[in-house]
């Protein structure tokens, strides 16, 4: 990540917990202190994030040392260290708190991205997110969810076209919809499209759609959905998909399938900061 | 929320998400096209976040028109209607994900924190949030915290003082670590300091603290911290705590426990903004 | 065009060119002295940015009155009249080099465009623009290639694969290289590869690749080229275009001719405001 | 240029090119892939933004090689290497565009500019930019402008006074809006005022105005202005000035000669990033 | 003053204030109070800012009403109303601070300045303020000297020239630095040069600048210098002039006196928000 | 202070200075030439901002050497050097002025409370600051403030609760506004409440405010209100106190004294940068 895509996050994000100063580290450490810190996993996890935790630190203060042990995308057991840190007492204590906040939010989602991929091992599908993100964190979340072993859908409104239902019917059925979108959109991006049964699919492949969203389908409509596709577009199935139910869906053979839980719901893992 | 608060985490999310626009509406709706869209409760929660999602509209464009049916604050039931929402079709189709992002999200936090809220009904203990929230989002989940009935804790570092174990290592103990900060910090702040064991308690007490966060004891340490501070101070229990062990923490009389879950592990909760 | 997406381009400008105040207005307009305007074509054009023309004198005052008379993709002649402007005379002395030097230079970008058009009639190519537009009015000059009859090529790094010779040579060869976008960016994009002969337009094919960028050929290499991939894939010529050579290009069959000289080479039109 | 000044436009640019990130780059090249390549003049042409260039790809990385082989002002042959660059390939990649679009313009404007210069040689005439600029680039175009041998008129409507035919319309003559403006301005700055007439001519002298704009004069009618001024005032010559009347203006005498097109219509050069 | 331009001092100053939150008024004003309150002055003063004051409740609520009663540049007694507010109580809580803070410190420059004019009265010198203005509030107190009946120098580096003794250094003395500066500024900006005695004033005619910055010179030094200049250049005494010494000076015949003081060692004028 | 906190001012004091340039410095200074100056005391005076100025140097230029020869805090005589600066000759110019604008205004608010603080030495009284500060600069007036021995009071309105006389007139009553305040604010809040005679003293302590705002009461009346509240609460004594009157009520016994005309009326110290 560029420096210029995660600087002004990272700023807003220690301005919103330092603003004008930590009144404690001010009022009981003497300037100067040094000290020296372990980011340490409490439980088992997907690691996401690490350089972001170092950034912090470094905007706070250039000559902070960060030496990271061990690197995004890996498997993390309760008890490993992470990275060490180094340097002025107060820099360390002003950016424990963001860079766990941010650390533990996008192990999170990676952890969780990667018990989803694990359930579809073996099947040609690819678990990708949404844009169900947090607002702020998007690229940090969607970042993470690569490091989980996941795939990214697209980034936001402006990088792709996805017609929804409602999009459907403000331009009067999906053979307008697409026709339009074929006309006006960049050569570069692929159409994706809403579909809610076999009519509709029917309708999609007709006007040449090269993606189908399968909507909240159950597994025989999937089935038969997947199979009346076969290989004239490529298949998304999204909708309320949890652990459970997610291998079932692969197994159909769709070649995508969105999950909003993997930003929205994830739980923040355990890391602490020691100081030695 | 005065809008200058408001706003620019708003403006930041709908940058996020719309960028150079979107390219789905603009190429299949009709510019002018009208829509009425209302959103709808999927499953039980407490409200909070419906201004912001008001404000997510309007700074879309100014004309569009919301109605609220239900306050932050409310308990809502499974298909209750929460607003209704009228204007040009291309600023509800492109404000629906981010007004959704943050309403779901704060709702989830107000739900979690009224699910803690009532394990520790009867009791004097007030549950409070901590410095564990989403970089970028802290007012909005400290704002959904005090919806879901629950307290808050001190917004930043830079407007309360909580010595904390790495501050009275480096101070010198707890004596000149609460000494320090009575001589230089603002007389309009009261000081907390965190202790492990009796011996802490005692040390901390007899330098005049003002709050005493008992950290990750024991139910026996708690009763014994609880009882040798009597009313010398004020009490928060914080660590680990959750919705199966928080009643018989309150149920010790401490006065306040913190909980980093209420905005750090909540899940988003399900509501639609249907067209109508 | 959303007001959050033009605003910060329009504020920047204004700052730019009043900065702490408009020394010779203060000096010797009285304030509150009322003036109405229009804005008169000079010579022929096609229209762009009459919107943000109005936008630029309302950020500076909301009750500023503005008129328009002819919308943006229309054709103008010399001596029409685009819009009529009333409201306090500072605001329309302070506004108006602003609103000209955007106006004049969209109305620049969409006549070029329209020119390249008209040459391309009857074929079935479609001439687009490039990455080579002015930093920091990206949006505003894409917007006025479509109203020029232009296509918009992808808008920026992030939201399309376009894999170019120094991509082909660092991931050694464009089967490797295409391979690894596929496997790696979201299904929503397509994937085009520059290719510079027939050796690679076959590899490019044979990789799958989506769409080719035939740059700097030959006539006589572009028939073969376009021959050779018939339907397996979308073609775009591109390298040196201009007013004479586009049309032989277009009638070899090429779906797409990308000419950055409508960005970058555009010359601003000439229009006056007048006050009446 | 201070960075201070030079970096937010820089910062724009790239954000609005790089944005979320390059998913090209990103897909085919190796993470740590190092690359030089060197800027290559593909015409003859005026050096300016060499160090504007240089910036860029410090920016996306301090790490950067860049080594300036000509300077500012240069006069640059085609085949010429302007700079050398070498270090990350992906930085080297996402700058790459941004760098161009800026350097290109700059040229752009200096290569003009000069030729205008090189018209009025030998005589005491200097041609001057005007407030025609690119909204977001006045400080870099009007720079680009001095390299081309040219001069600045003032920089914006804040720091210089420039009474226009509606500034006099308002105050009811120029008698009245020049001894406004002579009692109402600062002291630092002189006093222009547009004539069109010998009438208006004489009544600006009277009242003392520094700086007259003889603006759409015929030659006849400018010979007799300058003739009538003497050395009482400043004069300046505008309105449709191009290369071919610029000589014919200038020998009439006048001390400046104000030209819109050097930064409203001029064309990007041709320089190329080739990868070595 | 546009909007644009005061906005964001006034937003900049309500965040500072207000930040995450006005704790008091949260906890202890009842949600859609009204109340009414008037800015009473409680001495005499000149007033200067009462818009401003506007401007900061209304950035805070376009629904508060302000009825301004008196205007910037008058005389104001001891107990006169400035204006009335009315609207919802914790807006004018929350903004009655920085609204004091601005227009007290607006009101003593105003003062303060009135107070040099008045000893002037008579002679043909203007008192001028100076770049010792308030990092980040020159452009309002700039605008608050000009309400006290003084005149404004440059606003800043950029707007003139002023060759100090440091430049005359750099440069190998005036009559080099004064032709460089001829040769290299605008035409619109007249040439400043500080002269220290009668040599300097002489070498500084002879080279023709345009304005003589006589500094710290005796009472002595500077007639014989207003005599050496004549009406060749224009003269402007500076340098620790004060309320007792000023009216000496202006009897010299010096065009302007520039007065540090007028904005870095005023005094902020005492005024009430009152509740009603 | 973090460089976050500090370097937003100082960018935007001199974006305000220098904006597009200094155009004298441009015109008469060579590029390159180097040049050393040193920051001299003119006056006695209290130091405070002197890493202030070298990081103004330093957003500069990172190049420029600046050391610190005195420390903030310390008493600072007449003709004491307080730093050396050497660097590139335009970096000290253009950084002067804001430099010395910051100084010199720092050093006016820690000598202006130095002289309070002497006042009251040998009573337990402390002298602290208020929220009338020059807006945007906050944060380095009460910085200077503690250099000058004085105390903080409340940052803003978002890290303390002061329930004034309007708050009071609002809730109904002191027992009811500080009830409420008791029940809403976080737990690590102190409460004070602003009151005026004996029986709003007594009210405030029976409801158990933890300070209390003694405004503007007489020696006598502020005897009695002392002794009533005993070590019961914290006692503040604020309204027009100044020089003379600040020993007398310190003798009295109250805690602090709290002093506006430390941050809104106090004089900019005297201070040159002399190059060498």
């Amino acid at each position: 990540m560029n420096s210029f895509i995660l600087d002004p996050i990272l700023r807003r994000a220690l301005e919103e917990d330092i603003g004008t100063g930590d009144v404690t580290t001010q009022a009981t450490i003497e300037p100067g202190t040094q000290a020296s810190a372990e980011l340490v996993a409490k439980e088992d996890f997907v690691l996401a994030g690490v350089d972001v935790a170092q950034r912090v630190f470094q905007l706070l203060s250039a000559e902070t040392a960060f030496e990271k042990l061990m690197n995004d995308g890996q498997s993390v057991k309760r008890g490993d260290v992470l990275a060490w840190i180094k340097g002025d007492a107060s820099v360390l204590l002003q950016g424990e708190r963001v860079a766990l906040n941010l650390l533990q939010r996008m192990c999170g989602v990676a952890t969780l991205t990667a018990a989803f991929t694990k359930e579809v091992e073996g099947t040609q599908a690819i678990v990708v997110d949404t844009r169900k993100t947090t607002p702020g964190l998007r690229v940090l979340e969607k970042y993470s969810v690569r490091m989980g072993g996941g795939g990214n859908h697209r980034m936001a409104l402006y990088d792709a076209v996805l017609i929804k239902e409602n999009h459907v019917a403000a331009a009067g059925g999906i053979t307008n919809a697409v026709s339009r979108a074929q006309q006006r959109v960049p050569h570069t991006q692929k159409i994706e499209v809403e579909v809610r049964n076999q009519e509709e699919v029917a309708e999609a492949l007709a006007v040449g759609a090269d993606i189908l969203l399968l909507d909240n389908m159950s597994l025989d409509e999937l089935s038969a959905a997947v199979e009346l596709v076969g290989d004239r577009a490529i298949t998304e199935a999204s909708g309320g998909v949890n652990l459970e139910s997610v291998r079932a869906i692969a197994e159909i053979g769709v070649r995508l399938i969105s999950v909003g839980a993997l930003t929205h719901s994830y739980r923040s893992v355990d890391i602490s900061m020691l100081f030695t």
